[in-house]
């Protein structure tokens, strides 16, 4: 990712016009985005995608719509780039929605159409699509002793209240100022985030804390990552006892499917799972929370055994063969029943310190 | 809500006692939650609890467990008053879920039945759950000409770089120190926040921007509320064309069934609809974004007539008998298809200068 997004997006389309003035067709090669074209690189650990690409002509009735969208997208990032302004992926959506002049046919129907053309984009450009100014939703606070320069601004991290910094969907532009932090606690829940802040956890035990509320955004991922790579802090992610929370990890530390083009910005190599294990359950008293499995608890743990990022994993398949056991999972939040404050006072301290962790 | 949390509790926990101590049975009184105890009061123009109350009797088999419940949950709250601390309403199931000794019963076996106790509480203790330190979900972002003091921190809403300041599930122990706005703009959608902030909306307009992402929480509602009481703001609800739209301002403006022993804390007499009419889909060339009703769509719209607070609103029953002719939703980033800076430099400025809101 060397070249400048809007560079990028000018050689594509000097590309195309190259072709037209040739008398070629005008066609693009786009990598295939498929579980058939992902590996798992073991050496560095991350999603990938695989060699394999398609050619995008621009006369294959079957495929000129297709071109048409992934040029229109092109055309809305440029003039994002150019106004310096940052859309949604639903602006995008209606920026390129409009009937083909003479035709029944609309560029996009569906905002399905236009994100496809957006990953295309990605993958045209070597940009990921904040790069593109194309930003994704924003969610999630953060805590801790770190200041940040944005927009100008200069944000303190420890100096915001109960509420905490609202992290932006895009976070490509912060600088940080001074970092001062042994480590980051990422958790999927807001209201794990709230304890944690209010028994200043960050500040009594040096680190930061982040969370979203549902999934991890690219903000929040990018976030992370920049961390990781540019201060070196280990991410430990808190998650609930159950396939969802470990895919939480599973996605952090080695990237999605989706999103394995972007792997190399995306993930966390330095993850550690710091949630609720097997063994915590006994250690903890945590057996009488236990939440009985459903048949789709069941299917996705089985996924998740047979992952190839997880397959020679002794620590991880442990983990899935005791919750096949148990045939249950449980909250973070169980840990309340032991005192409101146990997380903070004897849980995380006395897990980190002791390394129990899983990776 | 002029007696303490604190308290209100012990005045709860002492009444029982003597009941107690005189050899009477303990009982509660608790007022009915349900449509049918809900009126709209024309005067306040909010939803409110009628007479009706239902006593709970602690030697009735019936009532027993939900006695014990509310009183479990009492507890919780008084613990966590006393500690200072905050716990979420999960927390608070996990730290009254316990076996009762000597038996296979449980004191809580789900979540429902603890938030029925705290809403119980609210209702016993005149107290909103904030303020028993038992928080809702944490969401939001804010921006504007504000400096308030929160945990003996001064945060600047104006300084936040592309972030905002992330709104706290609880916000009763904020203080404003400097507010310096004309009104307020509250949005559903945190991607629309991202549109208004990076054009620095807040700033040319003079007014402060706050958005959720899904549901408006409590911690937001109560923050609408105190800028629009102890600041005398309007505010502005910028939300879909859509019967899920209007509610998020019906909701906000009169409060709900549910909370309708909370109206006075929870709904903002000053709230205007500044979202998408079915005015809007002319004027602005929306109609080629129109999104086909579903019957789930038409079913909301109907329900939304019939309100009796909507009932006597000739702007309102226009707006509705519109959106049944159209057949059809639309949303604020529709707005999007007319330049990505449209929402900001023309129709925002063009509607709030013509008054074109609904109340």
């Amino acid at each position: 990712m060397s070249k400048k997004p809007k560079e990028a997006l000018e050689e594509l389309g000097k590309g195309l016009v190259k072709d037209v003035l040739s008398n070629k067709q005008p066609k693009m090669i786009v990598p295939i985005r498929a579980l058939s074209n992902v590996t798992f690189n073991k050496k560095t650990e991350m999603l990938q995608l695989g060699g394999k690409s398609a050619e995008r002509n621009f006369f294959n009735v079957a495929h000129a719509k297709k071109f048409l969208q992934t040029l229109e997208v092109a055309a809305a990032s440029k003039n994002l780039l150019e106004d310096g302004k940052h859309a949604s992926l639903r602006d995008v959506f209606y920026m390129v929605k409009r009937t083909i002049p003479n035709t029944r046919t609309n560029v996009v129907d569906e905002q399905a159409e236009s994100d496809d053309a957006i990953e295309d984009l990605e993958l045209l450009t070597e940009q990921s699509r904040e790069q593109l100014n194309i930003n994704a939703n924003k969610m999630g606070s953060v805590a801790g002793h770190v200041v940040i320069e944005d927009k100008g601004d200069e944000i303190n991290w420890s100096k915001m209240g109960s509420g905490g910094w609202s992290i932006p969907s895009n976070v490509e532009e912060i600088t940080f100022k001074r970092v001062r932090a042994k480590y980051v606690i990422y958790m999927e829940k807001a209201a794990v985030w709230e304890r944690l802040h209010e028994d200043k956890f960050w500040d009594k035990q040096n680190c930061i804390i982040m969370s979203s509320q549902g999934q991890t955004t690219r903000g929040i991922r990018r976030l992370l990552q920049r961390l990781s790579i540019e201060h070196k802090l280990p991410i430990y992610v808190l998650a609930d006892f159950d396939p969802w929370g470990f895919y939480i990890y599973s996605v952090l530390k080695f990237g999605s499917i989706n999103l394995a083009h972007m792997a190399e910005s995306m993930t966390l190599g330095t993850a550690r799972f710091l949630g609720i294990t097997a063994d915590d359950i006994e250690n903890y008293g945590l057996k009488k929370h236990l939440i009985a499995f459903k048949d789709v608890d069941v299917k996705r743990l089985e996924q998740l055994q047979n992952y190839e990022w997880f397959a020679d994993n002794k620590q991880w398949q442990r983990q899935f063969k005791l919750m096949k056991e148990m045939k249950a999972k449980a909250e973070i939040q169980a840990l309340s029943s032991r005192g409101i404050s146990f997380i903070t006072e004897k849980y995380l301290p006395e897990k980190i310190q002791k390394g129990e962790f899983l990776e």
